[in-house]
């Protein structure tokens, strides 16, 4: 693969979607052509699985199906649009990718880490990204960004969830940071967005370099 | 678990919808409380997903996708619709379960076994039948009997595939039940309906007497 494949990870409400824009905006400019994608969509097929996971209308959802849906979805993900993109010499920018299913539902569900690692290791054949920014921020102050956005009611099924949980993804999100730190730039989200995004333009700029010039 | 679990499984055109049918009409004669449900679907969001799977408006949904999908779909029913019943004492008469899952997608995509079995372990929690029927037919009568019951645009983008997938699939079904002979009976589909179906309600008199009686 020739391409730089790059995600972006974070708890909901940590600043990571105005992040990506940014982070777009500065490829653009620097005429680096990229793929700028999302998990869990990004397809056809992806997207209706993704409608399917955050509908409300599914309290009744069970864990393991959730966990499946989010792999099935990847693995479409990943066949149809990342790896095609890598292979032509494009940069990739995704919006979440294996280390959200782990620090969601295993971490945060409470499924065994070994199943959902397993299970999106065949989904994604094995691929992992060159590097992965994760945007740390403490689930009440997540929170407090998420609710000023949209009314309770807005929040979507995942969203909804109880404090406690969001405090495990939290929790699951900085242990999967501390066994991958070759892969892994932790960026503090109680920041500025300008000074998040110098610490993540920093860190490119010289990725970049080692892989163009 | 108080009740028993069966499952009919055969290639498309095999006759398991009949037989199936003939089933719940005997239960419901011996005033046996049952559950008949099918996969993939059999809840609200199995049915989605269902959906989903057999639109042909997706030939582009690659063979993990498809795997991972039939699973998520199987999670929710097991754990919303068999699982409960069993435990209640319920009969639940089941069209297709793993079997179908190992046969079309391990066998006929040429998925790795042990990968279909493992993420379907995780989606059923290793629920497994009590007695399973197998419709064995050849690929050429089943698709014969297919495609005179709908016109061939009729068909869902699993049953438009070639003729040496389903060859493959009949295989495999063959090669499950050599492995897995004291669940299975084999019944061949060649016979007329009743022919076949006085084999099976031989067997199911014999394990509802062991059961209930």
């Amino acid at each position: 693969m020739n391409g730089l494949f790059i995600t972006i990870e974070g708890p909901d409400g940590s600043g990571k979607s105005t992040q990506i824009k940014k982070l777009a905006d500065y490829l653009e400019e620097s005429r680096i052509p990229y793929l700028l994608t999302r998990e869990p969509g990004g397809t056809a097929v992806s997207d209706r699985i993704r409608s399917l996971i955050l509908d409300p209308a599914h309290p009744e959802m069970a864990d393991e199906t959730e966990v499946l849906l989010y792999a099935a979805s990847r693995a479409q993900h990943v066949k149809e649009k990342i790896v095609p993109a890598l292979q032509e010499g494009t940069l990739v920018l995704c919006d979440r990718f294996v280390d959200a299913s782990i620090a969601y539902q295993a971490y945060g569900l409470g499924i065994p880490v070994e199943d959902v690692t397993a299970i999106n290791r065949f989904a994604t054949g094995g691929l992992s990204p060159d590097r992965s920014y994760l945007i740390d921020i403490s689930p009440e102050a997540g929170r407090e960004r998420m609710v000023s956005r949209y009314t309770e009611e807005g929040l979507d099924r995942i969203e909804q969830k109880q404090l406690e949980y969001h405090e495990r993804v939290r929790s699951g999100f900085r242990k999967i940071y501390s066994e991958n730190k070759e892969r892994f730039l932790l960026v503090d989200g109680n920041q500025t967005i300008d000074q998040v995004f110098d610490v993540i333009k920093k860190d490119i700029k010289l990725l970049l370099a080692n892989r163009y010039n």
